[in-house]
C-alpha cells in the first residue's frame, strides 16, 4: 500500500491489479484508514484517468452483493439524481416508465438532509414495505413492471466505509471520486441501463455548471465502459423543484402531476427522463416517439394505475392517491406573507431545504426521527410578481416554536428585484458520451 | 480536524493556534490518525509557510519532556548531523569542542540503518552508560564539559508519533515536515545554539545539492526564529566520510582521528563544524581563532584526554583509547581486491552502508542486535588507483557465508574510470540564515 500510495503521490497511473487488491483489502480491514486517506488525498490532488475511475468503480461495486436481475424480461433502465430540494421525480417517473413497459427494478435509500428519500416518501402509506426478498421484488417487476426496494446492507460495501473515511478527511469534492461512488452503486443494483439526472444550481451537490458536467461526463464514462448504456441530463436545481417541499406534501404533488394536473416543470423533467428511459429500454427509437407515449399513460390514467398498483403489492394502502385528505396532515398551516415587493429573482435551495429540516422533514443525523407531515408549499417561485402581504409559501408544521425560526428562514431564502426576471431554463444539456 | 484538512487542501496557511490545538491532540490520541495522515498529504502538496512550520516545530518539541540546561554554566551548542555512511564525526567533534571549553550537553540516539548510531559506538567501551539521571548529566557537564546520554523516552512523543505515520503513508519527503521533526528534537534537548551538518550525495537522505541546501535553509530558519542560533554546513556523503564503516572499526578511527592520524578528511570536517561551534558558544570570534584552539586541543593531546575522561565519568573502560588491541574484534578479516583497473570513480555510499548491515553492523529493524566488531575498512577511495588485485577494502566480519555477499555488494559499489578522478569538496556552502 505504501508503494501504491507513492506512486499515486507521484502523479502516476495506478493498474486496475493495484485498485482493484487495494479495495479488496480496505474492505476486508486489512488496509488501515490513515493508508486509504492519504491515498484518497494524494488522489484529490493529482486525480484519476479513466481507466483507474472505472476500475475502482468496479472494484467498489464487487465488493458485496451483485443484484442479478437477468431473471426479469426486458431491459432494465435505472434512474439516478445527484439530489436537490424538492425532488420528487422518482415517483411520478418510475410508475410512468413502468406504464410505458419499461421494467423498473430500483434500489432506493433513506435520505440524509432536507426531507426524506424515496424510501422515506413511500412510507406515507400505511403499511407499505420496502424489505423486500430478491424473489418478490423480481417477481412483482415481471408481474407489474415495478417494484422498489430499500438498499441492501451489503450494496458496495467498500463506497460505504470509503465514503465515511473521504467525509472526515476533507476527500470528498473529487470529481473521480464523487462519480465512482455513486456509479459503483448502481452497477451493483444491477440495471442494464442508467439514465442520470445531475442537478446544478443552489440546491445542488454541484453549484456550478462546468462542474455538473465535468461529473456528468465522469459517470456516463463509467457507464458506458462498465458496459451499461448511461445518459446524463443536467438539469436545473437553482430553486426548489415543483411547489411542495417535504415528505407526504411530495407524494401530493408526485399524485397530482401524474394526473397531469401537478407542476409543469416536474412533469416536464419527467417527460424528459423517462423518454431517455424508453430509448435506453428499446420501447421508443427517438424522444418525441417517447415522449407521446409518456403522455398516453399520463393522459389515460396509466401511470397513476401503475402507482396505485404499485403500492397495494407492497403492501400499503394506495386509497390516498384517490382521496388525498386520508394522508397525515400537519396540525398547524401557516401562511409566510412577502415583506417586499418586486419579482422573485432568486430563491436559495439550500434555505427552502434547512427551513424543511427545521420543521421536522428531514435527517440531521442518520439516527434522527422523520416528521412525514411537515414541510412547505411554495406559492412564489422565481419570475413571479410578489406585492407586500402576498403569500410567499405554505409552512406545515406541528410546533409553534420550531414554525417561528422556518418561517425567518424561508423569507431569508427570497430574494427581488424591481425588473422582471428571467427563468433559469430546466434543462442544460445531455451528455452521452 | 476537518476544517483544518480542508483549510491546508485548499493552500491556506493555518495558525499557530491552529497547529499547536493540532498536535496537542494528536499527541494526546484525540485526533485519529486516519485524519492526520490526510493532513500531511495535503502538506506534502500545499507545503507550509516558515510561520507554520515554526509552530510544528514549537508544538512537537513542547509535546514531551523539554530539558532545563539553565544549571549548565556557559553556551550549550549542540550538533546535528542529516547521517550518512561511515559518520563518527561526533565521537571526534564533541570531546575537541568541550576541551577548547564549550560544553557539550548531548543526546543521542541509537542507530537504525547501516551502523549503530552514538551511543551504539559508545558501548564498544566496556561498562558504558548512556542511561543518566539528569542531575549527572548535567553535574558531569559542568565538571568536564562534556556527557552524552540516551534519548529520553519522552522526547519529542508528537514527532515519533507523527514520523511513524509519515513513514507508512508516503508523506516523509517534505522539507518544511523533515526540517520540523529534526528541529523538534533539537530545541525539546534544551541547547542554546546549534550546529548543523547537512550532508549531501549518494550516502545522504538529500542526493540533491539544491535539496540539502533547502533543508538546510529551513532547518536554519526555525532554529532561529525559534530564538537558538543555528548555522548549518552542507557536507559531502558522495562516498564514506573517512575511512571505517561499522562500530568498534569507526571507534578506532576516531581515536586515531583524536590523535590527529586518522583520517584528514574527517579531521578537517570536525574542525570546520568545530569552529562554528566554538563561535556560537562565543569562545572564539571567528574561524581562523576558533581553528587554532582546535588544532591545538589536538595536537596537545586534549581532545583525546578529554575522551577519555569522558569515558570513563559514564562508567566505560578507557583502556582501549591507548591500547587499541582491547577492542572487541572480529574473527575474519579478509581482503576485497579489485578486478578492474582505473582509478575510483564513485563508491556508491548505501552499497557500502549495505554491506555493513549484511555483515551484522546495523539494524534492520528496531530490535535487531547489532554486532559491534564487523565492517569495512576503506582502501581505496574516490581519485585513488586501483590496478587488478589491488586492495579496495578489508571487510571484518564474524560468518564466511555473509562475508561472501558483503564482498560481492561492495565490489558492486565501485566504479572506475580510466581518466584521473576529481574528487567533490569536502563542504559546498554555509547557511546561516
Amino acid at each position: 500500500m505504501y508503494d501504491l500510495i507513492k506512486k499515486k503521490r507521484d502523479g502516476k497511473e495506478l493498474t486496475k491489479e493495484e485498485i482493484t487488491c487495494m479495495i479488496k483489502e480496505f474492505t476486508k480491514g486489512e488496509i488501515p484508514d490513515y493508508q486509504m486517506s492519504a491515498m484518497m488525498m494524494a488522489i484529490y490532488f493529482q486525480g484519476m484517468e479513466e481507466k483507474e475511475t472505472l476500475a475502482l468503480t468496479m472494484a467498489m461495486a464487487e465488493s458485496g452483493d451483485v443484484l442479478d436481475l437477468s431473471e426479469i424480461s426486458g431491459i432494465k433502465v435505472d434512474k439516478h439524481s445527484t439530489g436537490g430540494v424538492g425532488d420528487k421525480t422518482s415517483l411520478v417517473l418510475a410508475p410512468m416508465v413502468a406504464a410505458a413497459g419499461v421494467p423498473v427494478a430500483k434500489m432506493s435509500g433513506r435520505g440524509l438532509g432536507h426531507t426524506g428519500g424515496t424510501i422515506d416518501k413511500l412510507e406515507s402509506f400505511q403499511g407499505f414495505n420496502t424489505d423486500l426478498s430478491k424473489e418478490t421484488f423480481i417477481k412483482n417487476v415481471n408481474e407489474m413492471k415495478m417494484a422498489i426496494m430499500g438498499q441492501t446492507k451489503d450494496l458496495a460495501p467498500a463506497d460505504k466505509k470509503l465514503y465515511a473515511l473521504r467525509d472526515v478527511t476533507a476527500t470528498v469534492d473529487q470529481m473521480s471520486l464523487i462519480a465512482s461512488s455513486i456509479m459503483s452503486k448502481k452497477l451493483a443494483a444491477g440495471a442494464d441501463a442508467i439514465v442520470l439526472d445531475v442537478k446544478t444550481g443552489s440546491g445542488a451537490f454541484m453549484k456550478e455548471e462546468a462542474d455538473a458536467e465535468a461529473l456528468a461526463r465522469e459517470m456516463v464514462r463509467i457507464g458506458n465502459n462498465a458496459g451499461r448504456k448511461t445518459v446524463a441530463l443536467i438539469s436545473d436545481m437553482d430553486q426548489p423543484l415543483g411547489f411542495a417541499v417535504g415528505n407526504i406534501l411530495e407524494v401530493k404533488e408526485a399524485i397530482d402531476t401524474l394526473q397531469g394536473k401537478g407542476s409543469k416543470e416536474l412533469l416536464e423533467l419527467c417527460y424528459m427522463l423517462g423518454s431517455h428511459m424508453l430509448i435506453l429500454g428499446e420501447k421508443a427509437s427517438n424522444l418525441k416517439e417517447a415522449r407521446e407515449q409518456l403522455v398516453h399513460t399520463i393522459k389515460e390514467g396509466l401511470a397513476l394505475k401503475k402507482f396505485a398498483q404499485f403500492v397495494e403489492a407492497q403492501g400499503g394502502n394506495p386509497e390516498p392517491i384517490f382521496h388525498q385528505e386520508l394522508f397525515l396532515e400537519a396540525s398547524i398551516v401557516e401562511e409566510v406573507q412577502s415583506i417586499e415587493e418586486g419579482y422573485v429573482e432568486k430563491i436559495h435551495c439550500q434555505e427552502v431545504g434547512n427551513c424543511s429540516l427545521i420543521l421536522g422533514g428531514g435527517r440531521e443525523t442518520k439516527d434522527s426521527e422523520i416528521d412525514l407531515s411537515v414541510g412547505i408549499l411554495m406559492k412564489k417561485k422565481v419570475g413571479d410578481y410578489a406585492k407586500k402581504g402576498d403569500v410567499l409559501a405554505l409552512l406545515h408544521g406541528n410546533s409553534m416554536e420550531k414554525m417561528k425560526a422556518a418561517k425567518e428562514k424561508l423569507l431569508g431564502a427570497y430574494t427581488f428585484s424591481q425588473s422582471k426576471v428571467e427563468r433559469r431554463p430546466l434543462f442544460h444539456k445531455v451528455i452521452t458520451e
